[in-house]
């Protein structure tokens, strides 16, 4: 383990990460919480009907035009704290290794997260939403809108999360304790 | 208009970019899909049964490490084709101007688009999907397992795009025949 917060635990697995970025992105504003360590933030956004703002920078004011009418968006947000060279991860050292990709760890390639919220109101370039689960001064990527029609999916599964509820796993591991 | 690809159309606003980006991005692969223009793009993911392929560097191979349970997944992909300073935007040239932030549009400050896929099949680094419209080529960032419980919102509205159906407007405006 190289240290406590971003430690490699036991068989996971790192690659080399190539030379160059290939893109680069604008911080358009920031999340604000209530949470400003990890370890208080709620295990899965579902569990907390906190309401967090989302500041918009008020260069992008104007591209908030109409989002009123959204009742639930999705949100965009850059988890900068995460090593972004872990291929195999041990979610909070249960001891079974799964891929990156399979898994809404913050620790990816390209860390950004995704999270779809309930908009309460618009004030300004401020938004109130439920739903989120990160950090106090995340910085924000991107807000859209969010289509039933194309972003719903009652009926998905993830098998290795259902073989493990048992074990009350997290299904967003956003804030977990031990990375 | 500045030209016929990705002119801005009258009443569209544009702001001045930061100076500096904030964060840098890898491309982990690329999408392939059958679509090599936009014009044959589909213009709602939904319409489409066409079987897509997401192709994974080999580098992060492991990072796919049972991603085969998962139904469906989040894929998060980058429009590097869009200008980035619109915050207002007429959507098809409809004569409504809604902000970036209300719009599914790929031109926003950051190109990251969101697609809610079926996974089919898992070969090596290469996944069969199905739910993309997007253009062949496009350069993969991230992929999530895609959890019902934080993601599914089957009562969602959108109030601009109620108000509209009548006039068949998209959804997705990913590939968008006027920008």
């Amino acid at each position: 383990m190289k240290d406590d917060a971003f430690g490699v635990w036991e068989g996971e697995v790192t690659v080399a990460l190539p030379d160059r970025f290939d893109a680069q992105l604008y911080f358009i504003g920031k999340v604000r919480t209530p949470w400003t360590r990890r370890e208080q933030c709620p295990k899965n956004a579902r569990e907390s009907d906190a309401v967090c703002t989302l500041e918009v920078d008020p260069r992008y004011a104007q591209a908030l035009t109409t989002i009123e009418t959204c009742s639930h968006l999705v949100v965009l947000y850059w988890m900068d704290r995460s090593p972004r060279d872990l291929v195999l991860q041990n979610p909070r050292h249960y001891g079974e290794l799964r891929g990156t990709f399979s898994l809404r760890s913050p620790a990816r390639p390209n860390p950004i997260a995704m999270s779809v919220v309930r908009l309460l109101k618009v004030d300004g370039a401020t938004l109130s939403v439920v739903g989120l689960d990160c950090l106090d001064g995340t910085p924000l990527l991107d807000i859209k809108p969010y289509f039933a029609s194309t972003d719903s999916v009652p009926d998905a599964m993830v098998g290795w999360h259902r073989a493990r509820q048992g074990a009350q796993e997290d299904v967003q591991e956003t804030a977990p304790k031990k990375r």
